[in-house]
């Protein structure tokens, strides 16, 4: 059975933003991804795949809509350059809310717009035991293709909120913890127990200034070179593995 | 005056290896590397750049063989998608040799193959003051117009080698800390004093089995979460957070 006009319209559409919103879905790419949707809790509208992938995982696959192509027409419906495996459309998880009690530490991204270094943040959180995120209205989309991408699944054990920080954090009543190039020593850092906010900001200016103000600790990671500064994944994965050498959970 | 035909061809086959080698020249892209390029101790050949560049560093570009165009013919000389400002062109520096004594650690790469991890990972070095890094052939090539640029200037201070790691580690004479899923936890770990040698391995395989062998420390970034691993350049990252903490210099 090969994909209908409209099937291949709609999932060529969920390229870009303004369709996911309308339809609550997202593409899904590369064998990996698509496995670890399968294995995961997200209800899946349809798999494309090629002949030797739907073989190879017809366990995983039963009971989903296939449709077998080859690796060019695959490549074609997707974002990816070469895909020589799988694609999927997965309906978007409904919206938690964030409330008390907080008894983990969150991740705030202000203004993070590169897809790339999202995903990577969120497969940082996930190694260290974040499943919080909230994000500026300006940091990029969760269902970005490249997000979902470099997030190497871990965008399923997420839990991401985009709003104002400026409102949200005052009224998280956490600690906020804001990485900059001039704060604390980061290795001499006592972390408050429980929970609170580890805030990274903008690439190329990190955090902004009204945000700034409202931390409770401006922290950074002390240098000992003359690289200017870190890249937001870095920088993110450096203060998590501190965070968590002193309260593993 | 403007770029003679076999300027603007010598210029593009920089995008190439083969031709980087053959002329042991590379490529600098962008304002804030060009700069940083300008301000090092590296031979330029040329600059070719804005006229709003040109005037805004007329002091920097002084003495150097300045070429002014516009934003389209920039980018299309050199590999950004978009150029609004600059690109140079540099001599490699000459080769010098990795020999002991030894008093510092050292970052060793097997197959790290994506130029983006590779300038990642030498930016890293760079903020952690460590500034040898030693690589496997398979490993992506310094000059790479992407490693360059995601170093953000560090490449400038760091001395990079292409070997035979399975050769080459047995006769430094340093301790060996390879980056493994299965280890010692790296926050209970000692560094060795003095020198040593981080060894972090290609993106999707690790480290090869045979130089695992020839370690004399296996370790491991302790994981809080479920996902299945980490990005080598942020692995590198951890790694070096955590012996600088031990060791500050």
């Amino acid at each position: 059975m090969s994909l209908s006009n409209k099937q291949l319209k709609f999932i060529n559409s969920l390229q870009l933003k303004k369709y996911r919103q309308q339809h609550r879905a997202f593409l899904v790419e590369g064998a990996k991804n698509v496995l670890e949707l399968l294995a995961g809790p997200l209800p899946i509208e349809v798999v494309c795949c090629t002949p030797a992938f739907a073989l190879q995982h017809e366990a995983a696959l039963r009971g989903h809509e296939v449709y077998e192509m080859g690796e060019e027409q695959l490549s074609r419906l997707g974002t990816l350059e070469n895909n020589n495996a799988a694609l999927a459309v997965a309906q978007m998880p409904e919206q938690t809310e964030l409330r008390p009690p907080f008894n983990n530490y969150i991740i705030a991204l202000d203004r993070v717009r590169d897809p790339g270094n999202l995903g990577t943040i969120i497969r940082i959180a996930d190694w260290y035991g974040i499943n919080q995120i909230i994000c500026s209205h300006q940091t990029a989309e969760l269902y970005n293709p490249k997000v979902i991408g470099a997030s190497m699944g871990s965008y399923l054990r997420a839990q991401v909120w985009y709003d104002d920080l400026e409102k949200l954090l005052p009224r998280l009543g956490l600690p906020v913890y804001a990485a900059v190039l001039e704060g604390e020593n980061l290795h001499q850092l006592q972390f408050e127990p429980n929970a609170g906010v580890l805030l990274v900001g903008n690439e190329s200016e990190g955090i902004s200034p009204a945000l700034i103000e409202m931390a409770s600790h401006r922290v950074t990671i002390p240098g000992f070179g003359q690289a200017e500064s870190l890249n937001v994944a870095i920088a993110t994965a450096v203060i998590c593995d501190n965070l968590r050498r002193q309260q593993p959970r």
